[in-house]
């Protein structure tokens, strides 16, 4: 039986302030769960209906479906939840591809972008002070296990980048066109806000601005949205790898 | 006021059952509205909070804060909400590119997917008749008005492929790369649900297989989300157009 402390805590994981506070997240599901065993995570606590893992016996507790929809924050939960240490950032190794993000603030946009991180081969993902934070759980969900395979940041963006040696990218609506432009195979790649871009602080220090050119003819066409030019961008610089 | 009628109405605009009976759709936000206002689709009503909007005034309601509330599905509502008219699907041209959905389930995912054909200049998106409904309030919202620019039609996809002249591509885990795999402008291109990829039946009728490769190491690395892959497909076959 999981207790009301328990229950207590499990919730309050939902909370940025408290899984900072206590170095905890959770993750659902079964597939989840398997991926961050697998990985270099630390287990806290599994929360299971069926006994299929292979995780310590004396950090797994057996639930009924129940005690589950208890601590769940999924509407049709799957099986288990587990509770995992927040792992200490490793410094980026400033080699090769970085993804730096602006100020992202959708949960499911952050979860898809360190998907692309993860099938692109980009090991550091660096994020902006205010981008949500990537063990938010519906990030840890939409990251499909990737979260265990690419190395996330939390830094002032602006020291950073200036301390940066090689090329800053950002995505602009008017920039070089990225399918004609020259590429090379490291560099930093900046992404910006669902709204309003990249902020004009980060953009006095980009180098080469790019663009996505726009092949229907509306003016009315949205701008895409920032998960899908983080793929395209991605897919142009490692292509160029390719060709060469 | 909104009469109780009117939100038993509304509110049956959101089961695909209601829509399809009564034709008609809702669309909420100004934004959304406003572009919708500006297309061909025809306003059955307007339901606003401001008189903001450029909009016959027979078809105009201005209501409280209070009746957008009864009748937004949005936990934030903005402004307004607007029932349209679901036009008549326009037959397909079958030139250019033509992007085909083999049992796409997430709204998100077809709201996307319909803004990045709106981007990439294709006119015609055709789903099978299990792909979620393209009125569906949540992939109206995704679109950001992309909607009234991209030519929709649920058919037959088995016989829609069979009766066409070009080649049909389709996106899998063992095909060409795309990145060197020879592209004309013209052509069909498949996309499958989210879980279990392109069907059997439509595979079978598949002319080539693209594959988008994976730079990353990793095994456990899942297969990219369908709106990424049509990001990325829908960028390379453009790319081509520029180069020759």
């Amino acid at each position: 039986m999981v207790t009301k402390q328990e229950i207590k805590l499990i919730k309050s994981l939902n909370q940025k302030k408290y899984r900072q506070q206590l170095g905890l997240f959770t993750v659902e599901g079964v597939k989840g769960i398997v991926e961050f065993l697998n990985s270099d995570f630390k287990l806290n606590r599994l929360y299971t209906t069926e006994q299929i893992f292979d995780a310590p016996e004396n950090q797994t507790l057996e639930i009924s479906e129940n005690d589950l929809k208890k601590i769940t924050s999924l509407k049709n939960p799957n099986t288990a939840l587990a509770v995992f240490e927040i792992p200490k950032s490793v410094e980026a190794d400033k080699k090769g591809l970085i993804v730096v993000l602006d100020d992202v603030r959708d949960p499911g946009n952050l979860g898809t972008i360190i998907r692309l991180c993860d099938w692109y081969g980009v090991k550091d993902l660096i994020c902006s002070s205010n981008t949500v934070d990537c063990y938010n759980s519906k990030v840890v969900q939409a990251t499909m296990g990737s979260l265990t395979r690419v190395n996330i940041l939390y830094v002032d963006l602006r020291e950073f980048i200036s301390n940066y040696e090689g090329t800053v990218f950002g995505t602009y609506m008017n920039g070089e066109n990225i399918y004609t432009a020259n590429l090379p195979n490291e560099g930093i790649i900046v992404l910006g806000n669902e709204a309003n871009g990249i902020s004009d602080e980060i953009t006095s220090i980009i180098d080469r601005k790019l663009t996505i050119p726009q092949f229907g003819n509306s003016k009315d066409t949205e701008s895409l949205n920032v998960a899908n030019a983080t793929a395209i961008v991605l897919s142009e610089f490692r292509r160029r790898t390719i060709e060469r």
